[in-house]
């Protein structure tokens, strides 16, 4: 309710402030069972870290998750699981300039004036450092969706700033510091190179997919699938839009070609991005996103004071030039944590989960 | 948890099928002590109403709403206001010929998977009639939201298919079928007539705003006033992609420029969208969204039956050409309904809600 | 949230008062393709009816249930299931007297203080009559979970003011206006006839059962299976205690005896009412419940008026002198939907749900 | 949903085992701007800690609690605060001869059979170990509570097996180690002495209240003040039966006498334990429990092993003879929590909350 908790049977309550003693979550819903250990959750946070590359913040963290509930002898019982991971390298004196003054585009102005208190070391509650958990938390998700369905999640960086990055082959992802799926990223390295220096951040297209869906999950009427992909994209730091399957290309599509033709094989083509009517078809789930530019920059911005008088304000401390770059992971987390919340919701009230395309005779039930 | 509840505090649970006995819904949060009464609900049911123009579905049902609780003598009382609508105008043979066959595009689909069992008349469940009991939800919060905070929610048409549609003026939406900001709508009326007559659908963009707003609404960390829109927008039949402020612009953004300047007068402009880290700033909420042409056309379509094999089917009965048309009035009282969730959250957790910019000194508690 | 809905995966929201145009219900989550019609409904309603003797108010209605939705052809879609109940014979003239005092024992003075208004018709939103819809919304759970595990309901009256009852079957409750479970009812209508001719009421104690119980329902750590039973018993109108198993008979146990013993054949007996850490044991649930008598009787009370001066208070009007009376159906009802929402529940975490002892060593997984 | 989180607005998600690394739990929504720090929350946990007498189990745990987020500067924040006790006494060897078979009376059972796999080390899950993060939440809330609306809460034991304790003041319960309202607990003493001796253990029954309650909490029709607090005591460990007010002797009490009179000074008794249609009325809030004996003793008891074969069990280790004597704290913090919460739900309601008895005439709104 107070909006910390993600999902309700697969109910993860995240934690923390950048720069307090520890950020982590506390997963209800796991089913009983599953082979789980930290190294599990491990690598999916370490595709998130800080500091891997020049091109995002130097903060260095290892970002070691510990298991502190909810598995015995290495496997989850059912019960909850909390994660805790402790900060360690947080130079609050980095962030004294911007106490009394607020950044433009930033979450200071808007938590000082809903809880007239707020912490600002490191940007406290608002920092992107909270996506951690919810990659941790995504690791767990989608260890049980892959044993269990064989459902897997992928995403990549499609444009950063100006360069748009044509979709080579995800193979390319893991093998450069962007998530771009190209084997040669000079252009994206020379974009960011010239931006650092310049002291300015940049936007991002990011795209995001799920494979091997099962067929049927989300829920009519307001929990629709697409709705709650879009509540999670929208929900991650910076995002300023939301596209499922041909997004804002449909404004000009017509029905007689928007509509995926359904043939003995499956689906002809893939314009509604995996969902109708709010529900999976078994297509690869779709999404697309916007990632507006950092707000915290080294060039002055015109701002006010806590007092309301104008004033300016730059950030030092260690910033991501491009949020957009460390987001990948992050979405891939929330798109199985909202696939995974729908799996238990259909067990729930159908009995049952079916993947790919189902035996259409055998369902005449 | 089963999907047809919106919001928790100001909590709407939708029932009803096209072309069953009655569709409505029950609101459970409505704050006592407002004076309500069955015409404040019906003039936005109007506005939504079918059949009102030859460029909407020619169903033609007065759509009137009965209050079955929650209001003595003219004032909520605090209890669940249960709202009623009775269908009138099924004319459920016009569905006859696709019983057997998926329409692409449809909710045919994915209802048939899931449940194991669809009820086909006029859409069933998936219709977008059940938008109804959402506009009349809607009514209850712009009322309050409007006496309360004076926030007030107004949408239009920005493109129909290919023809854009330009800003003129928030007073020239009333006046056409379109609801678009436009004093001359002949070149729209050409588009639609044409379309209509080659038996096909075409999608569209709306905008919708909310002014007057109260800052520091929404919640850290998932439960974003944008994420929370987001999941509203993109639950809205047909939609396809949803922004927030700059949206998809903000990817060629630099951090620069993006980023609202303050100034003691306000917000020097508003890529923002009115949301900061989640949180209303107390400007303009700006959202944006995509909705895809209507799949039921008079088009013949390739696609399966029951038993898997090849056919063709086409759509006979009554569409809208556009349901992005009718569209505008749900998106602006499903962003009434997020508000009004929000500020009564806020309510809970902080003890009161701040209109406009606030004195920020006066804050220094 | 504003406390109108009971479950959530079979999530049950009230509606109506007890003079307004209707109550009613709407259910959502129920699993889809079972059967339903409004007669397996109305069966649980009549055994609640008021008017069936005359030791229950007078008021006379049908009580007769209208399905609005969720229902195809006889079956259940999964979407939500609207039941409407309209109210027919309120005389609101009867309770003029008490509108400008507040009955000892009754809800008049907490809801004015609550909301600052209140809808004093036949007690409007806290009457006995607001039961209705949570007994047809009982029936379609039982009717699931009878057909699925076999799992069934029984309540009966274990005393009524001064007058234990004797359990001597089952098989009598049906046969008289008391729910009692004796062949010979004279001495509870000697009773009943001696309080009406006083014009007090009284107050009773009830028990009430499910057989077949499925294994393994209630969640750690808070919302045990008994945590929700004692919830749903003491929300029941009128109820002052809740035991389950042993109850209040435990506080002299010695743990050497208290504990059920288990055998190859099952417990040895049933102090723990069928639920140990919060979890079904497979026994059968055993609940009792206290239920104070109704604060709405013939005999003058001291009390205060509106502007706080102290006056007397009667109620004319028709009451059940013993409210207790026409609880057993209620109770039964609520218990079905405890099970019904904890059964989904492990549907939902565990995958399957289990009936009666399992076999153990098959569970060594 | 899965059971380990209490309350909506001020939710606490509470995760641990008995023996694995730690226990603890996250709050979320919390008002911001509460002064909070460790010693606050330590306060109650040392009034539960185990070892503190011979009477209680002789595990050795100092229970530090560590605050990880949510405050800073020594102030509340509005986001989580997540409270971590590392467990330091684990002596799992001690509970090894209780791999294989079953407790009579114990969650062993249920915890197998729901999740087919259980953390047998100290009961994990489901030891009264758990209650710490619960009692640590609670003190939070009787914090704010005390501050806002100076309600505080009070606990004492009032019967142990089978001695029943007078009242007689308040000011004795913290001077002795059974939580007893007396100035003389010799007798106490020697009865817990024999139990000791002899190996077994006893059932207790608890009183809980809360002064200078606010009006109005509560909320109709499922959520009933009553109901939620008969929810949170039945979910503590043990707990048989939940009584408000009178209880079980409303069974023969007449409604001529058993509704509280309203006089100008207030109410004239308080048979309704602070509760009128499930919403409070400013009187004292009064709650009573029966605790059964525990189940880990040392005297041997029949049972079945993981094969369903017949066998005896002994518990070893370090128990409480009587779990009712540390439950006092517990309960006092279970009462705290409902009471939190629906003080902010009626903050988001109705927009502001009443303590005492209100100026009626003022509230003519």
């Amino acid at each position: 309710m107070s909006g910390n908790t993600f999902g309700n049977l697969f109910a993860v309550t995240n934690f923390g402030e950048s720069h307090g003693p520890a950020i982590g979550c506390v997963i209800d819903g796991c089913p009983p069972g599953m082979d789980l250990c930290e190294a599990d959750i491990q690598a999916e946070l370490d595709r998130r870290r800080p500091g891997t590359s020049k091109f995002v913040t130097q903060r260095n963290e290892p970002d070691a998750v510990e298991i502190l509930s909810g598995v015995y002898e290495g496997k989850t019982t059912g019960t909850p699981i909390a994660l805790l991971i402790r900060n360690t390298d947080q130079r609050s004196k980095d962030y004294g300039n911007i106490l009394q003054s607020f950044r433009p585009g930033h979450a200071d102005y808007t938590y000082w004036h809903k809880f007239g208190i707020r912490d600002p070391r490191g940007g406290g509650r608002s920092s992107a450092r909270l996506t951690a958990p919810t990659v941790a938390a995504g690791a767990v998700a989608r260890k049980w969706l892959k044993e269990r369905y064989g459902t897997t999640f992928h995403g990549c960086m499609t444009q950063i700033g100006d360069v748009a990055i044509p979709f080579e082959s995800w193979d390319h992802v893991p093998n450069n510091p962007f998530f771009a799926p190209v084997a040669d990223v000079s252009a994206l390295e020379d974009y960011m190179n010239a931006l650092r220096k310049s002291g300015d951040s940049c936007g991002a297209r990011l795209r995001v997919t799920a494979r091997n869906m099962p067929v049927g999950l989300g829920q009519p009427l307001y929990d629709k699938l697409d709705a709650d992909i879009a509540y999670a994209m929208m929900g991650l730091n910076a995002v300023k839009g939301v596209e499922i399957g041909a997004g804002f290309d449909s404004v000009t599509h017509k029905g007689s070609t928007h509509g995926d033709a359904l043939t003995p094989n499956g689906f002809a083509n893939n314009n509604a991005g995996g969902v109708l009517g709010g529900i999976s078809t078994g297509q690869d789930l779709e999404v697309a996103m916007a990632i507006k530019p950092t707000s915290s920059i080294l060039i002055p911005r015109d701002t006010i004071d806590l007092q309301g008088q104008p004033t300016e304000v730059i950030t030092k401390g260690r910033h991501d030039p491009c949020v957009g770059i460390r987001a990948t992971p992050i979405a891939e987390a929330l798109l199985a944590l909202v696939v995974m919340e729908h799996a238990l919701r259909q067990r729930a009230q159908c009995g049952d989960v079916t993947v790919g395309t189902p035996d259409i005779a055998a369902l005449g039930r």
